[in-house]
């Protein structure tokens, strides 16, 4: 570029006016009207490829190192935002820093022609989101008819994007389990699970619905979710009462009684079985995801080799640290399933589930 | 077998005497004196594959769900013990259950003719383990010259089985980078990240030691570790105060100064800076891990391209869910790295690493 444009900082803005902000008005920068204001990040890299010259209030040409440490006075968040401003822009993407997050474009697009078709919240690998947080961005992105990600940058300065989006579980293949067994069958709890004798119906759960684990014995071991949610539906009768002595004013009414007990030896089993129970209504089958770190891996019916889901339940107050949740979807990403965290937006509300995933941009 | 053997279950254990004994004897189960005292999983073991037959104190033949129902009664870890031994057995190992731990030894060998080479603790996939319990773990290991598994039975009652170790990280290939460069250079503060503007040593730092990364405009992004470890050698000077009006009693003292710094945006700093500077030391390159959910990725400078190890540094109060073990390690796994956890045994004590890793029996 021949002409040297000026822009000058001010209120936190970098203003150029006149003809010189014609020019950049076309290249997808500011805002226009009779001047273009230029965000700080705007700024700092036309500044950075020698395409700005910007100067202080009274004047004074300003350096890159002198005006990014203003930039980081004026706006604590600026390091990062600029970062990932950075990053987009080197990929070809037109992007609109707002207030809170980035408007992204289409590549090619610019902005007024058509709307934006991201929203892009920006994070350093140190801080926080809570589940509360995923839940409204959620909201926002379905009011403003866009999607939302987040953007990372990482202690090497790299940016990893994230989608997050609502989880589409329902299904209309499965069906439940267990509607054709006419008569209560006998199990005995053994510590945390518990086993079911008739090698009959042991075989018929097992290869039919793919409950518990199926040992040589033609046995069938089954997990505190399974048992709770056969029983509840009338299926199994617990054998003796091994924990009479602890809840003696306990009356066997099976499921019930094994809830307590689970419930005794994992305080959040109620959460996690809420969400067994819901998957499985869906007509998903539903096994633990204990090898991957997540509470469930799920399959559809049609397609039993490989599991499509993993679902981790998390209570409603839950804070992810930024770390923990790339953990979380990288793992699931090696493995090709997507990780899906479901949870309560208030206590005894609905059930959710979000979809996050690495985008590539 | 033909002969039909017989024990009585007594004070929590399995007693079969005379010469159906001596059988026993010869197969690994149970203690050898006069009579044969049988854990409650060896008696369940022998119980379900018919080569025992089991009576109460009164001389009644219980079932097997009878046996266990009594089992769980008498231990209530046993449910899980039982599952674990018979994985054990069944893959054709010899095991010799103890109080807390179970006794491995190399296949084919008899109790007695060689000792056992790891011991194996047993959990739940609802257990949790400490830190301080994996410290504590090792020192045993040591004192008893045996190798350590942890074993963890899921909801599907499969057995993942971990090994535990101390990492072996020392090194003589590494050197120390920077110590060539005489003169301080510049670096800003860009929110949690600094820039170095000096092309030729941004340059330098980042080819020959792997400090940061570099822009296309050859400067140097560092992160807060490596900014404070080059500060803390002299190597940098922080360019002006962008804080001074939050810290204006402090003196621009370099690297004190944005020790505080780093410490009011991310508290744990320090303890992470630590392990940094202490892999450093031992000539390793240390990057983000980020990526992968934990602090750092460490390389060997002879194998820059991929690296060998993920390190996590946790509070010396940590506690983990195994889920979460299984996760991190599962993780390192798929991506052939080892999984190591940094800690200190005590508040300012020593670090100590520990590798955990997935184990094929």
């Amino acid at each position: 570029m021949l002409i040297e444009m000026r822009g000058e900082l001010s209120g936190g803005k970098v203003v150029v006016e006149g003809s010189e902000a014609e020019i950049l008005g076309f290249r997808g920068f500011g805002k226009k009207k009779d001047r273009i204001v230029l965000s700080l990040e705007e700024a700092a890299v036309l500044l950075e490829t020698s395409k700005l010259v910007i100067t202080d209030e009274g004047g004074t040409d300003l350096t890159l190192a002198e005006f990014l440490k203003l930039a980081v006075e004026i706006a604590p968040k600026f390091g990062v935002r600029y970062l990932v401003y950075r990053d987009l822009k080197g990929r070809g993407y037109v992007v609109q820093p707002g207030r809170a997050d980035f408007w992204l474009y289409p590549r090619g697009v610019k902005p007024g022609e058509k709307p934006a078709r991201y929203f892009v919240r920006i994070f350093s690998e140190r801080d926080c989101i809570s589940v509360k947080e995923l839940g409204e961005l959620l909201i926002l992105a379905r009011n403003m008819r866009k999607e939302p990600i987040l953007a990372v940058a990482d202690e090497e300065s790299d940016v990893t994007y994230y989608e997050v989006k609502e989880a589409k579980l329902e299904t209309q293949e499965g069906k439940e389990g267990g509607d054709d067994i006419t008569e209560k069958v006998t199990v005995t709890l053994l510590g945390d699970r518990v086993i079911l004798w008739d090698t009959d119906v042991a075989e018929y759960l097992y290869r039919t619905y793919f409950f518990g684990t199926l040992t040589k014995e033609k046995r069938l071991l089954l997990s505190f979710p399974e048992a709770v949610y056969l029983m509840k539906r009338g299926l199994l009768e617990l054998n003796g009462a091994p924990l009479e002595s602890q809840y003696s004013n306990v009356k066997p009414l099976n499921g019930e009684r094994l809830i307590k007990y689970a419930r005794s030896i994992e305080p959040e089993f109620m959460d996690k079985y809420q969400v067994y129970a819901d998957l499985m209504e869906k007509g998903l089958i539903v096994k633990t995801g204990f090898k991957f770190g997540s509470h469930f891996r799920v399959y559809r019916a049609t397609q039993q080799k490989h599991s499509l889901y993993l679902i981790h339940m998390l209570p409603e107050d839950h804070v992810f640290t930024l770390p923990e949740l790339s953990r979380a979807v990288r793992l699931a990403h090696g493995v090709k399933k997507r990780m899906i965290f479901a949870f309560r937006e208030q206590e005894g509300g609905a059930l959710r589930y979000v979809d996050v995933g690495r985008m590539k941009l």
